[in-house]
């Protein structure tokens, strides 16, 4: 696995990374007390100590609900680059694209393509140097399995600039996207989530799920050291 | 994987099992809006539904806050047996042992090990044959790393009728205590429970992979079948 | 317009019926302080008084959230035939489909379509016969515009139900499928609902002007008779 | 219908306007989640949105309860000049006048006819040039039928200064107290109003209705366009 | 002043009365913590005591939001005669009328004329003789100058009732609405009341003033006998 | 009476002033909704209003729990001068003797007589020059009937320190412990109040009727010319 | 010291036993998470484990707020009785005096000094047989100094009843009104109570310390055996 | 006993000396209403008050959860020499150690023995020359009886620390772990304690026994001079 111990790991997004975690001003969140939220990252901290105990890793959460990429970069210096992280985990888009959906008539409040690309780009290219460890570039998603949906398209494109970017700047790649449709295949929409954004425990286990594959986490780790468990 | 498709799956136990599900009379705790509390039952229907999205399998939480195995008898036949479960996971004793320190002048609060067999044994013997898939008896723990300790050893004990019984029952069995081991070789318990019993994510996520791995879940399952996650 | 003045009208229905009317007891809700929720009843209200004052409407709502239409058979008697309602509003089914997707595991919490067809058939040829007035059945929706969505797929089979009783025992029938679909042609589902289903107050308005054209409203009524607003 | 697609419309004014907008510090409330309050705006964004799905119109309240024309004009570029509408809607007069009579003891809480008609009227003409669409002017209202109510004769000589100024400066002007005088002649104001002042959803749709006559709102619109809703 | 050393007086009415006091289950309101409400009741409570030390007086409230006279016929048992008064103090009417008007369309929650004049005549000369102190009869009011508002007028009506009942009885009468038309003189309704029912304290005054009056209390009372207040 | 019609009242004290009056930050708390507290000047505004309707006085609280004198001074400017009152109503020392009985450890808490005098002094000659009306100063008292009580002896030293204030300043005087000692004849404090300091309505009424008197209040005033309340 | 290990200890009383101990139902107080309220038995359950940490005692709180003598009688049985205690402190009568003078209007709130005596002793000796270990009873008390003050004076007579009773019965006394009066000796009611009856945790103290002489409990318990706590 | 009538106590700490005083933006906690918290100061006041009534000793509560040695220095000179204290109580490290075990990943949240021997020293040396009275150093605790337990083996280290600093600077000395191991000889830690840090009023009472022999408190005073409790 990647992420070796002693390093630290910062998610930052939004509501998908946020998911209610502990505020306490515009402290990071990280600690005591579960206060990643209960999303992915909140699983993520769980698999992570119960398969790998013995290493020590600093997980912090900054996402923040309702963020598209233009509010990363307005608080990038202080949620990103002032932490010192190892690794850093970016999931940011849906915003972007929702607000083109569901507020049309209020068209600053959306983030277009171009702007996306190069913002996102940019704050990549800035931190990557920094990176002990690593960058995992995770897509944005629309838990949606109709793939002429106007706002799943749009997703889609996003999602392709993210891979793109990811070529480009040679960092992991994480396809939030195809992880949520192979359970597509099997269930609707509403079985993992009210509003085709916010996951349910489902989704976030299949989110964590595949960021730890993104950083060669595995699952069989410990199995054999470790006393068995059935009688 | 022991589960299949369209099978149910019943946790009953203690506030472990428990850990806040969402409560509507006292009806179980199933379906939308992630009922099932914030422990290992929640963290095993994530991963069940991550990793084996094409099997649908019900999941039901009837743990409570402050039960011994005096009152999941009381409660049996309409928290169990009416529930028609396919597999059955019981986790329970931690309370008849923990009365023992925290209230010794209240006596009659705790279950001595005599009781708590042969409830047990009984409970068990009475189910099993019901079950369509299998059951699961999970042992209670104290998250306290000297054996010497007092109620780590009351616990032990517990633990260890616990696995006689699954012998003789021919049930499976899950080690708890000993999952919590191996990460306290590594830390100190208060890295993972505020006071020795309640694990935090960590945790749930140490009992989830235990009683995933009891079940053969098969952690590698669906890898190939999926799209590549990293660019 | 069809209802006169003195009549007595009561919606029945789910969560969109619903939408937190005032509770108090098991009572309808009716009368002072704005009761009846947020939804098409309430705009409904607003509009009979403000184009016919001059006919006073008993308007009752007696919705709950999560109704399917088994729910509505068991409450028929004192939610509907004890009110002595001259118009009766029914819509029902979004719950009824729902659960087949929302929680396909639970498979008791939905109603299959034969079911459906005669539990809402005996509903209304029990009823029909004591209306003064009449009746008007509302189809279900799903406020998704792809017709190869599953969920929709069904939604529209359970709407040609509605359909052809309402043809069998000639009641008033408003197709709101049909009216969500003409603003689906302009608009993504998420500029009017959160969840497919719940409208806001487009939808809202969207389901009061369908149910209003079928008891034949008329949006020009009282034009002539009344002083000029515009200097 | 006067109001283009793609054009903005602010709704300023008191109590009535405001109606529990949703408030987000000094931000104007205009978006997601019905954030206009429940009064006449709130109904007039439903209406616009069933009857013109085709037209795309940003609708924001800047209502703020208890407000006299003497607020407004200490916030007017704040809260209408630099949202730079196409479309303003002004109803403004009720505090200035009941404050006469409810806190007669405080008389700098009221604002005199003078005052009133001078601070509107240069809002009016500092604004009206900056607007792509226009300026609709509503009269302030009380809702008691008796003309020699002190109150009620006090609010029509404001309702004379408005209809004076609309004139003037060749604005669209709602005579909402007319709209209110139809419907007294068939119910009491208590069926109406709590205070004779804060209407209910009977007099939010008076007051939409009035507004949408005074734009030239079809409500026949889109009728034969769109699909039978009675079978 | 009648009420006399050792008396216990009883206030029931509608929520004029009611105004708020402690409720403790069904019981009645007395004692201790000011627990009358913040109503006339209150007021003459505070009155009482202050000018009459020397008089223990047990004043008890059971007046209910919402009552009419039909209410009280169900309760008087419970709350008028079981609690054996020396004096009984009746205002009702309020709802009895307004119904008529703000819920016209709800008939059964009006009491009209004939059926309050019976029901209030049957429990006066049921209870005027269990009386050892005596009865007061105050009329309903509504806080309106105009004579002819249609519910100024209809309330008249019923406190005409009253003074004839009052009349025939031969219980002591309080015209309350001569008390209110008295500051109408002066001010506008709406500095006394925010809906022309529920009077603030000026109107609790002015109605305890009318009761105190009712029975002879001596504003001059121990005047000569206390210490001089002024240096 | 003294207090002439459009005359400014201000009462300044300490908690038996404020009493919970609404706070509105700083502001002074007068106009609409009750807002001056449950204590005596809210019976008071009720009175001067039932009384003398023909009068409208303006009537401000801006009395604070928990002042002293000290208090006073600091914010005399902005809660007195500030405010232009007519008329001007100081309560004080309460606070100023009691805490050096119940924080005897705390001595800076209290303000010991020499520090009263003199500042009280002080505020009342500087202010009496301005007032159009007139200033009444009341003692501060002590529920407690026993003159050796140490606490009572203390507070009666700080009455005469008022009276002879308001004797060399010539201003309104009101011993309010005389009119509390009246009914402390007969009843025992407990009856009045919770701590001997906070009265009731029963207290609220024996101090509002003693600052009436010095304000020439008639109670006898209008009864000739109002219509007769009693059949 | 007299309570043997393994003993139970019932406290039963009015709110000064209470205060605010922690409710489930109606079970008694008990057990983990300091559930014996904030008054003297949280006090003394402190002082017996701190002093005599190789004793097991169980201390049970059934005091209840408001309670006088008739109270206890009619709950005695489930409250004292049933609970099978070795140990009864029983501190009532303050209640039974305080409504002669709080609430004189309601005589059959009060109790009096037949009532009390009468039902005291009955409840004394039909449980002295009964416990194994011993009876305390302890005097009602009123924090005032001055044997004059009426209700000091009658809550006087209530103690001398408690001594009679309890030579008569041989039960332990503990005269609480001598140990407050110590205090009030140097310090004003109001250092140790608001309301005179009521202490804060100086008067919890006071009382525990009195109750635990009783018992004859040893401060200098264990001071030899145990390891020097200063350097 | 050292704490003389008129002397000023301070106790400065962590959550074990906050324990929920009553907060007021950054004053120090002392006065009316039991502002101390519910820890052992709180129970010291009570025992100060109930065994020496004839001093007066002033006792104020600066402790903070969650500090450590390196907060207690930021804040010293606010929260410490500004309050002018003659005696000054100091229990702090619990914190400084436990963040190595609970949050290891957060290495800067701890304070290393190194940092903690000569900041405490510092503090305690700066400090001593200013109290009129006398410093007491209390040790920080782990209730934990296995003295291999890798927290409370650190904890001890930090005692020791705290004995060393106490011998070199010459002030008092308390052992705090010294007096839990005592009673953790008879009971588990669980009856003391949720989580091994936070006492209960067993463990208050414990630390407030240490504390009072440290300043050589004597449980036998007043025996002689006060009445006897006992008939």
């Amino acid at each position: 696995m990647k992420i070796q111990d002693g390093q630290r790991l910062v998610f930052i997004g939004d509501s998908v990374t946020d998911m209610g975690r502990t505020r306490n001003g515009d402290a990071p969140s990280e600690g005591l007390f579960e206060p990643l939220g209960k999303g992915y990252p909140h699983v993520v901290s769980g698999l992570l100590n119960a398969f790998y105990p013995e290493r020590l890793i600093r997980i912090t959460n900054v996402g923040n609900s309702g963020n598209t990429v233009r509010h990363l970069k307005d608080r990038w210096q202080r949620d990103v680059i002032d932490l010192k992280p190892d690794w850093l985990s970016i999931m940011i888009g849906i915003n972007d694209v929702w607000r083109q959906f569901d507020m049309p008539q209020i068209p600053e409040a959306a983030v277009r393509p171009e702007e996306y690309r190069s913002t996102l780009r940019e704050l990549i290219v800035r931190t990557k140097p920094l990176l002990a460890g690593g960058l995992v570039l995770m897509t944005p998603f629309f838990i949606e399995p109709n793939p002429a949906d106007r706002m799943r398209a749009r997703m889609d494109e996003y999602g392709a600039v993210c891979k793109e970017i990811a070529r480009e700047t040679e960092v992991l790649f994480v396809d939030t996207q195809a992880a949520f449709d192979r359970i597509l295949q099997y269930r609707h929409p509403s079985y993992i989530t009210w509003d085709r954004v916010h996951p349910n425990i489902y989704g976030a286990a299949i989110l964590a799920r595949a960021f730890l594959k993104a950083v060669d986490f595995d699952f069989d780790h410990g199995i054999s050291g470790e006393p068995p468990v059935s009688a």
